[in-house]
């Protein structure tokens, strides 16, 4: 059985704030943590946490700072121009993660500069705080190709196996599994979502009931689950990749 | 509170299977369905109740069989093609969603024909037999652009908002959530996910928690998740697309 929460009393989060005080307070007023649970943090809080708020009356000069690729853009008919891109984490996003929404006008909130670090240092606060041995994952809502909407994905772990491994097992025919690789820190950072809400403040969850999946705090972060551009088939939208193609096609010898 | 469960006695399932009895039996020998849970069911035994097992020696053939259009292709260094294409429900994924793992030596298992109307089917069913108001969801495990591993999304779904509809909602600065649409069918995929495991035999489970998901039979399906190739900035893997680019820009008048 898996039980997802999401803690109450959460307060709006200010610069330098102490999460690991904020989410043990939470705690404290409800359902202790225990060993293997998984704690699941909005990546907007810790943004906010860490003054990662600007004051920027341009939200598209913002992204352009935070863009180290541009991906894939595309304008609208009334002139809205959607921008995808690589940011400097390595996670491909629209807006490049840049956030305006729930914030303050004429200020953009950027993601965590090192959201494995910041998921490390609160399991650490909260395993020492709590004495149980949990794991955090920090998340950030987003799209996807080929399909519509967004789903609230992992891109900060700590103490927590990303990937269920399922090297050495085999299916029920007794063959081994060797592609499927899933990416349960996504799959725990969707659920989250389900009890977390969107416009509520309620920015964060507790997943319990697959404390198999939680151990060393310096197991590998988020970060792993990035797909680098160059083993990436779609690290390119298909209008910019032909384009690029059609010139050096035009330029090439005859 | 969300709460996910597999069933547990669910035995193999054969073509021409009820998955209405298999799944109300499961259930029965368990926690009730209460109005608002929401059956999360993997695929394969769809598939396999629908008859969808094919004899087939050559798992390359079928995949061809089930192309509606090449998204792009790989080849490994050892000569391991992996192709991502659109199936027939529109859906992009490796091998268009053609299943060699849990089945005989020999065949392969292909999607269902129409999961949403599966879905339907399924719904309906455990409606009458239980009482309860449950929706349904079918899954299917997908890799993903520009991360690595793969997670459970929805590919069919009845008696579900697939979306959460945040239209006249606003953030905490009263500002409209316009942009924001989240796939909860994929989250609560994603989430069954992490208790039926892969190697098991729990191909379904129990989301309890968000009945304000439930509804009517007749709401959009997930084929509404999935995006028309045409608004898809990702259509076409990037190399295939240069590729294309290259070769009109080649034959342009100069």
């Amino acid at each position: 059985m898996l039980q997802v929460w999401a803690l109450e009393g959460i307060p709006e989060v200010s610069p330098g704030d102490d999460l690991v005080a904020l989410i043990g307070d939470a705690v404290d007023r409800g359902e202790p943590l225990v060993d293997g649970d998984i704690v699941v943090v909005t990546s907007k809080i810790v943004s906010k946490a860490e003054g990662r708020l600007l004051r920027s009356d341009d939200r598209e000069e913002a992204i352009t700072a935070q863009t180290v690729r541009l991906v894939a853009s595309r304008t609208s008919p009334a002139g809205h121009v959607t921008r995808i891109v690589e940011n400097p984490l390595g996670i491909v996003a629209a807006a490049a993660g840049v956030d305006a929404s729930n914030t303050p006008d004429g200020t953009v909130l950027l993601l965590p500069e090192d959201p494995d670090a910041s998921a490390r240092s609160i399991a650490a606060g909260l395993r020492e705080r709590t004495g149980a041995h949990v794991g955090v994952l920090i998340t950030d809502t987003l799209g996807r190709a080929w399909r519509e909407g967004q789903i609230d994905q992992a891109i900060g772990a700590a103490g927590v196996h990303v990937f269920e491994d399922l090297r050495g097992q085999t299916d029920a025919e007794g063959r081994p599994l060797v592609v499927t690789q899933p990416c349960v820190a996504d799959e725990i950072a969707a659920a989250a979502d389900l009890v977390k809400g969107k416009s509520s403040r309620m920015p964060v969850a507790v997943a319990r009931g697959r404390a198999d999946l939680v151990g060393a705090l310096d197991l590998p972060g988020a970060r792993s689950i990035v797909r680098p551009a160059e083993r990436d088939m779609f690290r390119r939208g298909a209008d910019e990749a032909y384009a690029d193609g059609y010139a050096a096609g035009r330029i090439a010898p005859h």
